[in-house]
């Protein structure tokens, strides 16, 4: 079960509205690659991972994960509030606007409600894990993206840590993989799957 | 931030495999009316609502439904443990095998991904703890009609538990609404919205 | 069945073109909280309802609300006729327009095509009819926006009818709700389903 | 505006409880080429469509596919009333049941709830109605099949009704199609769009 | 199978960055009505269709699809290198690039990532031919739109290349449904499915 | 632009009818890690690729899975072929058949259509990179599923042959992203992306 700390793990203060920048910003709270599909992604997987240091591996990161989801949702939030009307009425906005006011929904930036067809869980453990590191470079790749598209400091700086987090996870999922494949008898990987067969 | 405490809110223990019925009771993991959507329509939403009472009610609940989501995945999980082959060809179950194995994945019962169109945040304060009465019915609902659809008494004093906290759940939206409706000036209820012209 | 009748439930006449405007008011069209999703649901839900009263409510509903799709069709349908070449390239609508031209295509403002996974039938009278006023608050919360958005008193005027009458539906389902409490024995609302057990 | 008139356009009338029929018969009622897509395509089309004559049709395929729609639900609902408990648990019906008991809810038989997806409205007038002679032949193929799956001869009844209505629509089509054809200026055809330069 | 060869059906080569355009033309790579629903819908047609005359023009026509495929993607590859900064940020542009950087992916214009329920394969001869026809005027459609946005004629050239070959594929799905109710006794095409029946 | 060479990269000849283990095979057709999505993702990466070896490569493998996807087609079609009535009315594969008949369509087992979202093509060398060897391991596990799903020796023939095509992909994609790391100067992999800054 999950406790929640009413405080966010790096802090998130924006001074300006940017309804325009949540716009973009949104996709790492329910973008194809974002938080959401991250933090979920790990938890769910651990349940079928064999090892208990790969299942508290996956545990630790899905929950950093939502974490960081509510930092994503801070930033939203602090951009969409005490909006200007000719923000909310800009055409990069409004189509946002409509359907969510100001509040906070698990969409890409695209307009594509966040959908679980954008995540694996296969089952397997040298799958599972490869697929993870995968998802670290999507978020590092979306991270990048937003620094070129924004140039608000009280924005890139909350960026920059999320980025740097999900080149962490990169590197902790690779050590994770290599210990899977020592744990198992590497010669039998692709005959059998450890989550089922052991 | 989120702190994971390694126990369930309540205990799960299947004794017997049984992958037909996780085939079902996986709606309430990732279909439409199960704890994906409501944990994360309620951690959602709190951005935002006003008055600090509010927020810490979607806080608290949305939080206490990661825990559910999770006991979900346990039920799921210990009914596809050990299945015997004939099991895994069942055509109930072989359908969510063939891509999932017995990985935890967040899909309907159906067949169908979990998909973010089930849940709105309308960034209106009414709506969304509307919105949430609504949510908790549903997951009432939905386990109402797994205790139709299961005979296994491991299974079914989960269920009738998780049945129950919707239940309380429903009772704590009412009164959060009518907390709400008390704050705000009732005749204005639909002139403005108090998430953002307050 | 159903019959048409050659006029609209209330007159829309938009004098100037506005491919941007309708670019937003084709949520309430085919967006997650509009007439289609309204109309469809409650038409849908009243097989399973008990007593002639509801289903009856509902039938009656249902059928207004197709003729308010017909009606934000017809602004959708004169906001884009006669329009000029820039208008057509504006970026706000020029996405819309590559796949659709002038037509009018049951979308959110998002560009997400309406998708049944944003309503619930659940086949639960009382859950049924919850989900219902869920539905009436997003739908006023929707035009609610609109008005933020929209400055043409031709479209305003249309769009002030249509929210009026989401309150008017609120209202009925409210008393619905409250008949159908009345009519079971209350305290087994929860332990059994008078749709299927009555 | 519609008018709702209290009795169905061919009567529904089915002995025997059959939830296994029923999973199949829904993809008529929200399936990728069912009667809520088909009335759906044609009331949206309308509205860019040129010359009376072409936008009366529609209206009335449209309004007439609305009551098929209708007629679809009723056999949904008459073949789950009164099921037994083993019918519920089939495994068939079981993941249906799970998420919307005995209710009637637009989605295909494979369980994808209706998608917009599935229906075209180009705003080419042209295209349009070839985009529905398209339509009524999946619908057809869609009924043939349902032949072959289904030995109740309640349901067949009125399977082959709507069938026949289906392969009248084709003819009508047909025609309108080659009325618009001699209407346009046929070298011109793919030259222009009457629906926008006429 | 198929064999690759480094050249393109017919040349692109676009002077300019436009990364707008290319948000607009992306729909025809992975929109509803674009070049992959059409080369997938014939390729998967051709199984179930009987006579080698018909498969084999499925085969033609969804191979050259492939290959305009490829097409439109050189054409939002070659809008989108050397983009400024600016034009990154552009409002129409931004929500594609925060996902996909410069690189092509199979998306709407709106946003929505290709999805299946955009084409039909009914496994019925004729019902297949007809939605091929309507396939092809929906992708004539979507060209005729394209040219009414874009005026950049390094574009445009290739576009009406790309049109034209569309209203040619018309032509020989008209010849070839023509074919098939010949070969088929044309009495009974209602009466039987040949894909499956002979 | 591509040929068609007309013969399977590898023969596929099934003696029996088989519909239910054609329900499953179909996920590789088009379930979220089948070769439709291999090949669409390779072919769209490519154009953002840097270096014309990593070009060439995903061109090559992108091809043959093109090759796949038709093989897989044919073990559908072949077991979906001569079907008897009980067989077409098997449970697991009538839901299937009401919609596409013995056609090919490219859904998941699940009765998910196949939608863009289970692929990703971010535009960032690495990252696509990464994302492949990813595909290849999630294509492996199904091909893992799908032979403790089938005992028909003339399909696990067939089946075999893929997976073993996915082991020797997963290889050249490991050997192409360590390629890419030697090519950039490996201290700024994270601080730029060479598709768009070279």
């Amino acid at each position: 079960m999950f406790i929640y700390q009413k405080k966010l793990q790096y802090p998130v203060k924006v001074a300006k509205p940017n309804p325009k920048l949540a716009s973009i910003i949104i996709s790492q709270y329910g973008g194809p690659d974002g938080e959401l599909g991250a933090s979920l992604r790990y938890l769910s997987q651990r349940y079928s991972m064999p090892f208990d240091e790969l299942k508290g591996l996956l545990t630790d990161i899905g929950t950093e994960e939502l974490g960081h989801l509510e930092m994503v949702g801070a930033l939203v939030h602090q951009l969409t509030r005490n909006m200007s009307d000719s923000q909310i009425q800009d055409s990069a906005f409004a189509p946002y606007f409509v359907d969510h006011t100001a509040g906070v929904y698990p969409t890409a930036a695209s307009g594509f409600p966040w959908n679980a067809a954008s995540m694996a869980v296969k089952g397997d453990p040298i799958t599972d894990l490869t697929e993870d590191l995968a998802a670290e470079q999507k978020a590092r790749t979306t991270y990048d993206n937003i620094l070129r598209l924004s140039d608000d400091p009280d924005v890139n700086d909350v960026i920059k840590f999320l980025r740097q987090r999900e080149i962490v996870h990169f590197q902790r999922f690779g050590e994770a993989i290599q210990l899977l494949r020592e744990k198992l008898d590497q010669r039998n990987v692709y005959r059998m799957n450890p989550a089922i067969d052991m």
